[in-house]
């Protein structure tokens, strides 16, 4: 038997963290592969505390259909989190997605015809590119830098191209480069898609977790016709086992992504939107970030310490302002790839760069992350990959 | 601003149903119109019980990322489920969803290219058709009778057009009509499957729900090369509200819907799905269901002898072994649009059927649903809608 399948099908793999995270899972495997958050600092009892709740109070509401917007108290505590990211926020303009993937998936449901084309930065989160492959775009990368895509070379693109139907960024500590974008490259992001009428998606998991410096409004803050629609999960700020995220849009736009919904799942869990509401409403969310952003920093700090101490001096990577992830970049005769290979042989695990560019490329590049390892196992792990980063340019020069 | 979309939104339509549910939420209304499952039967303390030990015993991995295909436990669990229906399942071939809404969404995701064929039921479930539409195919209803589709109707069909991709059906108390296929409409479906080379995809929502009479195997049973692919949900048994379904299926499709997982939210709720394995474990389903069954049973009796005494006798309507609808067919002249307008004045609701038809017509017929309203509002819904209906002929007979 051999049933025939949609041509989209050929355009989709499986992906390459996911599978990784397979062999990763070995207890002896330090792992800087998953975009992970360290579930020790997880708000297990207090979880435990409002599902007690929820089901005394609830009872059966909780467990029956609920709207597919979402559940109301819920959408009304997630304009609180939109507010400081500086977005005056209604709920009518909040769908709940389960998990912000959801959110992407429907991105290039709503906007993508097959051929119509998807600009994103260079490197880009691959998740979303595998999202967006099952609706037959064409991708450009564009070219970034320190403070984002580079504002002239999006704009030759955009004039070259007429069937750009969004730009896809994520401006804060971005995944998988760590970068975040300037402000002012945010305003002109907005005055190019103004000009050329391009919706923009903001994917912003990460947005919050911000180690020192100032927090730079979102995108969408700076939106002056309604065209970025944003996009929020709540499992890198509380936990991702809930697959609870959010989609913040125009009512116009909003609606498109209500009827995606009602095709794709008819709605989020009544019960999780109703623990993570009441969970909000009972405890203090920022105490809880705040804590989550100390170990995280100590974390980050640990990484690159032990990468300046330990890798060639060739080796290049970023440092990260907040969020889960460092980027480095190998000489260019290096393939990451084979070094994974290798990487493993001494249990300690990354992913290989190459994936993160949607028209392949670049596999002289790796992402890290420092979120799920404790600061003992970063310093171990860091070693070991240097060893293997050492023992395959030596490998190399001999050849 | 005006932004461009896809094509494929100019088909989307919010759903009949979930609009028409935000008027009948006003709780003078007797509602026919959803497919809601009786709240008062859901398994509150039970579910509180086992997420409390769930919290105790797995504390931070149910909060954590998981697999795509599923929390390993609940798809041992659902192996169970699936030998209640005749089929022999291993672990290996299930993927855990967000309801079986999902699955739908998935198979035309994997099977159809824009001007492909879905055939289904005519009627069939207005969500399936909706979630289908997504993906631009076109739709021929094969004509059915009291035993399911009428099978040399569906040859005809298949020898005369080669883009039908999958045959999408409802073997089982079908939404909306309530009928059951026999087991002689299941084999031949199979063996017209085999010869053209053409996918089943077998929406079984409410197969364990029979009142009476014997059970009979699932469609997937008696199928020979692995073409049908299989979606459950624990809706109908246990809640909605945790929104978890399965697919099953033969490995190299399997796959398929596991790659399409992937890009739609990476996998379900790992804390719910971890919850609802544990129920399984420790509570005994069987039990809960044959309480379901029978007040269900009751309720299915109070509508169909309510409306055996109140409708007129040109009013034909199904009376279904189980499940959760019945389908009434007015006469001809008559919509059940401007109905369902008259009966909401008179507070009661239902679903008009035209929309169960994905190439429109057949205005003249509704759906009925019994499980959401006790007996004494079935009754007093019922001689509502009695009286609408007779309201309406009459006025007919003075135009």
């Amino acid at each position: 038997m051999s049933l025939r399948y949609a041509k989209r099908m050929d355009n989709i793999k499986a992906s390459e963290i996911r599978e990784l995270l397979k062999l990763t899972q070995k207890p002896e495997v330090i792992s800087f592969a998953g975009g992970l958050p360290a579930p020790e600092l997880f708000p297990v009892e207090e979880l435990k505390k409002v599902s007690l709740k929820v089901s005394d109070e609830q009872g059966t509401a909780a467990l029956q259909y609920g709207p597919t917007e979402g559940y109301e108290p819920l959408r009304e505590q997630i304009t609180k989190r939109m507010e400081k990211i500086g977005v005056k926020a209604k709920p009518e303009n909040i769908l709940v997605t389960s998990g912000s993937q959801q959110g992407l998936d429907f991105s290039a449901k709503i906007f993508i015809n097959p051929g119509d084309i998807i600009l994103c930065e260079s490197p880009s989160y691959m998740g979303a590119i595998n999202a967006f492959k099952a609706y037959e775009p064409k991708f450009i990368g564009v070219p970034t830098d320190e403070d984002g895509m580079i504002m002239e070379e999006l704009e030759d693109i955009l004039k070259n191209n007429d069937r750009v139907r969004f730009i896809y960024v994520i401006p804060d500590f971005q995944n998988p480069s760590g970068r975040t974008w300037s402000i002012e490259r945010r305003k002109r992001l907005i005055e190019l898609a103004n000009e050329y009428n391009i919706a923009i998606v903001e994917d912003n998991p990460y947005g919050e977790l911000r180690f020192e410096g100032e927090y730079y409004p979102s995108v969408k803050h700076y939106d002056t016709e309604g065209r970025v629609i944003f996009l929020g999960t709540f499992s890198k700020i509380f936990c991702p086992g809930l697959r609870l995220g959010w989609v913040y849009a125009e009512k116009e736009v909003l609606n498109k992504y209500v009827l995606a919904k009602q095709g794709s799942d008819l709605q989020s869990s009544t019960i999780s939107q109703m623990q993570i509401a009441k969970f909000l409403e009972e405890y203090d969310i920022e105490k809880h970030i705040e804590k989550l952003k100390e170990v995280y920093k100590n974390r980050r700090d640990i990484m690159i310490n032990t990468m300046k101490e330990e890798f060639p001096e060739e080796v290049k990577f970023t440092n990260p302002q907040g969020g889960l992830f460092t980027w480095v970049v190998l000489p260019e005769y290096m393939n990451a790839r084979d070094l994974a290979v290798k990487a493993l042989e001494k249990n300690v695990a990354f992913v290989p760069g190459g994936s993160f560019f949607p028209n392949g490329g670049n596999e002289n590049t790796l992402r890290l992350n420092y979120s799920n390892m404790d600061e003992e196992k970063i310093k171990i792990g860091i070693k070991r990959l240097a060893d293997a980063i050492k023992d395959m340019m030596k490998e190399t020069q001999k050849a």
